[in-house]
């Protein structure tokens, strides 16, 4: 059984892609999408979002993931996925649950999620931080306008609009910055406005924020760990990715999703493995 | 079977607190001290370690934390705890593993953690962050000399000695900067050297965060990841501790320890619910 009552013929290309299907109380199966890869592998953020889908399954009253934990233990393909779940504990408006997701039979998800309500949170903002300042998405580079070969090894790409400052993609013109720090744009190309899951997704869709430091391979991550704290309004999404921490063949890369109205709704911590080369 | 060779007697204040017995291949008990508590519940950091400490027990070759995310699901008191351990998947130098603590048959907390051997680590560094600048530890602020009814509801301070920044400690002259920022040093008050388990716990003891906001009560964790990224050297640790995003009821805190060699050590973030009142 879909978990929508829409027929597929209906659902954009996010949803379609992100669609699982329930085979028991606590098991689903997906059907991973290959066009959401990077590098040979299904993107990280895309599979934050399966993730997230196959939860609201099991959580009428809590729809959206206040805080999502996901260790990535190998890369994952298109194709065939088997999701379990485990409800750990269910509160009045909140729920906790853990996630295996396998490729035959092979781990390549373990995750931990409270899942919530976003739109009946209190709406006090006393929040510090201020949103990235940009030029307007049209003075930014499309990403979707990069070199073949990236954008053949990166077929994820097309699946967004994404705009980077040229403040901050000295690195598409061999120049970076050396401060490890990217900054832009986002949306989704199929053109639905932004919602809990697409931000899920939109937090691990930007090139690794080491290309601002010279290092151009992509950099598998161990574990992202995201925090959603508001329901997105309509339109572009603004984008600051930051690493401060680069020892020991690893480093921690943090994302910043502002919506239009300039509230910060999204914040994720991911611990990843250098790139090598 | 203890998890040491020593006898208890040799054990020092903390590892006796966060020692764990086995129970079998999968299950252990642990006696929460009551002693590492505020405001009537045991400490979350305090609970970390007890975690990682559980986990050695499964991992001889991978002993260290590289990345534990933890979910609280309800206050945990002194006492008897038991702990359910799952492996997820053993690599070559790393594991991962899910972690249930129940106390009475209530689950309190469940947690995901990849260990691995932080001496074992490449020595690159290119850290980008510099460390908090600080008065010396005897011209800062110390916590366990604050007023005798903060001291009555926090037992855990006199576990630590811990310095504030006068800087930053305005709040406890009822000067909150506003800021959202502690920054102070730490150490055992047994006097044992920092190690792997005990900067977990140095990563949640500080008073929170909201205090510099001028919101003065205790605030639950619902999750906290920490990242461990080096062994500490030997010496007093440095912690920056920073709010930016205070809305819907929440608020993260992120936690920086720097050991005595200026190297970053630790990076913890949580989502915790803000105090009321």
């Amino acid at each position: 059984m879909r978990q929508t009552n829409l027929s597929e013929s209906h659902l954009s290309e996010f949803e379609s892609a992100i669609a699982v299907e329930r085979q028991s109380e606590s098991t689903f199966t997906a059907e991973l999408d290959g066009d959401w890869s990077v590098a040979g592998a299904v993107n990280g953020g895309y599979l934050l979002s399966v993730i997230a889908q196959t939860l609201r399954g099991n959580s009428s009253n809590a729809p959206d993931p206040m805080v999502l934990s996901t260790y990535y233990l190998g890369p994952s393909q298109g194709g065939r996925a088997d999701i379990t779940t485990r409800t750990i504990r269910e509160g009045r408006s909140s729920a906790t649950f853990a996630v295996d997701l396998t490729q035959d039979e092979e781990p390549k998800i373990t995750a931990l999620a409270t899942m919530g309500n976003l739109a009946a949170l209190p709406d006090d903002v006393a929040t510090t931080a201020t949103p990235p300042e940009l030029p307007e998405p049209d003075q930014c580079i499309n990403v979707a306008e990069g070199p073949g070969d990236f954008l053949k090894s990166a077929p994820l790409v097309k699946r967004y609009d994404m705009r980077l400052d040229p403040e901050t993609a000295g690195f598409a013109a061999g120049r970076p910055s050396g401060r490890g720090l990217l900054q832009g744009w986002i949306r989704l190309a199929d053109g639905t406005e932004p919602d809990a899951l697409s931000l899920l997704a939109f937090l691990d869709a930007f090139p690794p924020v080491m290309f601002d430091l010279g290092r151009f391979n992509w950099a598998p991550t161990m574990e992202l760990t995201a925090h959603l704290r508001a329901v997105p309004a309509p339109g572009w999404i603004r984008a600051k990715l930051s690493t401060r921490n680069i020892a020991g063949g690893m480093f921690e890369e943090d994302c910043e999703l502002w919506d239009s109205a300039g509230r910060l709704v999204a914040q994720s911590r991911q611990l990843a493995r250098q790139p090598r080369g």
